[in-house]
């Protein structure tokens, strides 16, 4: 009843050094790896061609930022276009002096960048100072019909937000991507680890399950130093990569510390197949909804 | 700096047996038994006076509603003032001829019924019937003050509903009650019924995480017949009443086929701590949420 639409999913975990053009090197080298691996949806970890510069606030930092057409989004649209794939291209945007983003690109084979999309949720926690770099995005929640399928891509900290989510669903999206940069605090590791982990894949896990879609989050891994801090203290990137089916089951989950091209076939059938069984768009309560749009209801 | 507030919930895992008066007698015990054991909060399983008689559609049993006030809520508020403590009691309710709801009671020790809330989120599928019988809520999302804490009920089919949780903790709840009567079709079981459970379960884990806020699931236990189908036809309730902390971390699960009374301390003062720690309120795009309110994104 619902024709199967098998494509594959190829999400670049890796380890991001000093050296950006030796970060888009290995990137393309990997997005490579993974076409010949039969990817036909290639993504890419947060901000890739860097360290994770926002452990501090330093305005040197500014000078990694790229306009959007650049450097990156050509050399990708490039290889998109020989590989015939789509690619999902984090990077730190120029809009104009004075306005960063935190974008990502979706360039489909031969149609070049089909649209970006600028990072909503923007954090600010110890070690990961965003919202000195990052204007919180103007674009909305956005979904891309590229020549695979229809995708959503939404970045790192938007992955706590259902909101976000439902939203990237309702324009259509069929797979959620999440290009991320999340580690740990090495010296709260043993104590809340495991469940700072659990709670970022099980959140996930629930987008899928409420918006019978797949989910991909692609994370980086290695530890990174906090620049001028004392020895060990930085952040320990994750991993973990993983991709999800509509009914929230684990497809394929990269290992903490290693560099993996993670290749993952999915049925673009179950999505439908999934929303028919478990009908929650249908009963959405929309006439009840617009108190979302309120901070808190205190009043 | 953020004063310990412990409080035990009292989960009323029960089986279902033909007579409603059964039932109540059953829960009363139930209840008392739970106070016992220290529960100041004590919930009880979706519609737990009678069968699950949404599995078909009967005129007959619409005999089963009941006023509010009634019986039922009578009969609790009794034990909630002699017990000095807080009971949430789902119940079939007949508010007008014609006019049915799937309603949840907050009794307060001394102050009798809080408040109702009326099921939003009305299922029909099959063996769950429920657009039959139940008139959507229409009193919205609430949180109820009551004596110990601030708290939220949503009832079954809510669960899936990132944005049910969303805004009952807007209202300021503390917790997030979910009275429930869920289940496996048994020749479904096998195939699926591991990844029907887990996808629940990670829902609501999930509401917990994203509004830093505890949870509780309370289900009934026990295969219940359809009626007028051939032997084995039926819902096979899967238990597993379990309640999770602000990190989304399960801190206690009844088992699957037993009845069980869970009482579970926990420590208020941990929500804030979750949620300083976990700022996902602090960022919301409030001023993008708008399209939530819309049933699809499609022009």
């Amino acid at each position: 009843m619902h024709p199967i639409k098998t494509l594959n999913l190829g999400l670049i975990q890796m380890r991001c050094g000093e050296d950006p053009s030796a970060n888009l090197s290995k990137a393309l080298a990997m997005t490579r790896q993974a076409a010949g691996q039969g990817a036909d949806i290639v993504c890419l970890p947060e901000l890739f061609r860097s360290r994770y510069f926002c452990q501090t606030e330093e305005h040197r930092f500014f000078a990694l930022a790229e306009p959007v057409p650049g450097l990156s989004t050509e050399a990708f649209s490039a290889l998109a276009k020989e590989l015939e794939i789509v690619v999902i291209v984090s990077l730190f945007e120029r809009r104009a002096p004075g306005l960063y983003h935190n974008t990502a690109a979706v360039i489909d084979a031969d149609r070049g960048i089909l649209g970006i999309y600028r990072k909503m949720h923007i954090p600010d926690d110890p070690r990961y100072s965003e919202k000195f770099y990052f204007t919180p995005g103007d674009l909305g929640f956005l979904a891309f019909r590229t020549s695979r399928c229809h995708l959503g891509v939404l970045v790192c900290w938007d992955q706590w937000y259902p909101e976000a989510a439902r939203l990237t669903a309702l324009r259509g999206a069929e797979i959620l991507f999440y290009p991320t940069a999340i580690g740990w605090h090495p010296e709260e590791k043993e104590a809340y680890g495991v469940q700072q982990h659990q709670a970022w894949e099980i959140s996930q896990r629930a987008h899928a399950i409420a918006n019978g879609c797949y989910v991909a989050a692609v994370n980086r891994t290695g530890f990174e130093p906090t620049p001028g801090a004392s020895s060990g203290h930085g952040i320990d990137f994750w991993g973990q990569s993983f991709a999800c089916a509509p009914n929230g089951a684990v497809l394929a989950r990269a290992p903490v510390a290693e560099e993996t091209i993670l290749v993952t076939p999915i049925d673009l059938g179950q999505a439908e197949q999934a929303r028919i069984h478990w009908p929650f768009l249908r009963d959405r309560r929309i006439d009840a909804y617009g108190d979302l749009s309120r901070r808190f209801i205190d009043s």
